[in-house]
């Protein structure tokens, strides 16, 4: 049988819509500079779905340490893997500062964050070895652990009393082939904007001997009193014992590290394939990063901007009667009740007529009948901008709860 | 068991030396504008361990052109993945512009070359389907493969009889479970040089039914009439239906690309787990890649150059007696005789005494008493470095020959 011919009869559960989807739900184009209100098909729209939170993106200061850096260094430099050719006195002074900032004895550099981290995973595991984590972790950890030959035991999102068990049954099995045992979970979940459960885990390691890794991404820089993150919010950063997190969100940037125990690091650094055998981080990005992580350090205002603006959307959201499920961080998911066709047609409402731009979660990640509006808030949205797009969400549920969206004449239907 | 244990008693057949080899032999600093001579430990060296094949990364049209797109975009639009929030026009039409000129329908950007290779191999298998794949393929393919579900068979590097032996197992295992089968190989194999006998492997289409996925990092720029790769240096590129480079080779830059029928690739950008779930590649990178693009397109002097060099050290060296293997590419491959120890003390005199920078590569690459030195020409050496190394070359080869590394006071010892 041609390999091809299944791709042609199944383009997946994204791909199956694309004729509809492409270029609107899927694909759409941002358009200008970073910021709230940026352009989508031509028109002004205030956007709530990039993961700009410190408002860094944009901001003068970064945008000419990155010009600075471009052109002092250009992107190639330096060419080659940091073991082989791609080492230089920046990628080591970026390291040691992200470390001291995260309270870690060592920290190293990840090309980019997706395959860092696998990599991460990968090279610290054998088959011996047993993973425990929790079941709504980024697609780049169960990429890892699909790598993975021993086994894994995943525990229902955030349900400790489950992830006890499982640690039972993994500390039961490690005992028989003689291997050690990773918990892995994040600092603030993306698509439900809680945070894991890191205090409790952490209690955990009284009755189970283990290894803590949390992927960090949207915590870093925006949870915590100095920004270090969810460990430090938790007050169980000392308990992490690998701290990742990607450059992609508060950084403003592509790259990623991981943080730990300087012998740990050490061995990482030696092993991780994805790091070994391709290109080091190109210098312009950790020059861009060393000036992000110093704003990140020095200026409390931008945290402060953030949260002032995910506290008033989140309270007058509830004012409002929306339920925000059980988010604690800055992600702000928006739960209403309607089918795939509904939550479409919403959006596009949204787009069209409010000039709201954000992110629709639908069926397969939620049930069938739910729809989750996700908000992203950053330092540099305004209180206006709150209060238009709560004014928005209130006419767009009404709406929905009238069933105007099943019979409106911008109803999408995607073949339910 | 603690999981970190084994961390410390084994840190890997690379860190294991690292006390005696890190900052020389591993993580050396190449410092200075990118180019034949950079600096390393403070002193000039002539350097031949850079994948800079055309010479862009310090062209001052590519310098000016980075720093351009740097000063335009920053270095972090778009933000989000090219699904949710990181599509641009310029994207598109570096696709194009990619499809294009290596003579594919179509063409898909990735935000990284590993994770993205994987990620294609990933998405267009199920357990059902069967893959055969060259023992020598990159590490990034070996990490897809191990996500693999299904069964896979390798064939000895370009074996192509025993190709065939593996594509009758795989024809054989196919029809039972219902599934295709997918060819691995590479255009230019980076360690020795030698191309993929891809026009035999193509022919072997004829008798069986399967899909050819061809990496072609160290080929794209450097092989073929249009420096179009491997497939069209082979006559063969039609037959190639999934063609992969990154651009970290002679486009000097980060990010990769796969082209192919318009069909898979719409599928693939449905369906590639790491671009989905992670950043698009920055807007800075993709008005360089089009920058490069246009220069390897409309400057065919760039490959002259560089073929110019290739001919001239791979004569140099044959003519003095040394052997560079089966390679037929810019990669050169010196192959002498010794031990670990007499490896590096040859590479350390190379540096310290003829200024001479270039990757060694040993056992357990090789085998234990094989010891390899890898030379990547580029447009930018000239017939004067090559004769300078030629010459440093002779006079290493024969201190290797007369034992003289056993004995002498640079001697490194890695405790055989």
């Amino acid at each position: 049988m041609d390999l091809f011919e299944k791709l042609n009869t199944n383009l997946g559960p994204l791909g199956k819509h694309s004729e509809l989807s492409e270029g609107y739900f899927t694909f759409p184009k941002l358009e200008g500079e970073i910021a709230p209100r940026m352009k989508f098909k031509g028109k002004d729209v205030l956007t709530w779905s990039l993961n700009n939170y410190l408002g860094l993106a944009n901001h003068p200061d970064i945008r000419k340490a990155d010009a600075d850096a471009a052109a002092k260094w250009g992107a190639a430099y330096p060419m080659g893997a940091r073991m082989m050719s791609g080492q230089t006195d920046l990628h080591e002074q970026l390291e040691r500062e992200l470390a001291e900032f995260v309270g870690k004895q060592s920290a190293y550099l990840l090309n980019y964050g997706y395959q860092g981290i696998m990599s991460v995973i990968d090279s610290i595991l054998d088959r011996k070895d047993v993973v425990v984590y929790d079941s709504e972790c980024h697609a780049c950890i169960i990429d890892a652990l699909r790598m993975h030959l021993g086994k894994r035991y995943v525990f229902p999102h955030n349900d400790i009393e489950n992830c006890e068990t499982q640690l039972k049954r993994a500390t039961k099995l490690a005992a028989e082939t003689g291997g050690g045992i990773l918990v892995i979970t994040e600092g603030v979940f993306g698509m439900t904007g809680d945070q894991g459960h890191l205090a409790e885990i952490v209690k955990l390691k009284e009755k189970y001997e283990f290894r803590l890794l949390v992927d960090d991404a949207h915590g870093f820089g925006t949870m915590g009193k100095t920004g270090a993150g969810t460990g430090e919010e938790q007050g169980v950063q000392d308990q992490i014992d690998l701290y990742f997190s990607t450059f992609a969100k508060s950084m403003a940037s592509i790259g990623a590290f991981i943080a730990g125990d300087t012998n740990v690091i050490h061995f990482l650094k030696y092993n991780m394939r994805s790091q070994i055998y391709a290109k080091s981080l190109p210098m312009l990005l950790v020059e861009g990063a060393l000036k992000r992580l110093e704003m990140l350090r020095t200026m409390p205002e931008l945290k402060e901007n953030l949260w002032k603006i995910v506290n008033a959307l989140k309270s007058g959201l509830i004012e409002k009667g929306f339920s925000i499920g059980k988010s604690n961080s800055p992600v702000t998911p928006v739960v209403l009740n309607g089918t795939v066709g509904e939550a479409a047609t919403l959006s596009k409402d949204l787009r069209e007529n409010y000039s709201i731009f954000c992110s629709v979660v639908i069926y397969p990640v939620v049930p069938k009948d739910m729809i989750i509006l996700r908000l992203i808030p950053t330092a540099v949205h305004t209180l206006e901008d709150v209060a238009e797009t709560i004014a928005a969400f209130e006419a767009v549920k009404e709406k929905l709860t009238n069933g105007f969206y099943k019979s409106s004449a911008l109803a999408v239907s995607f073949g339910e």
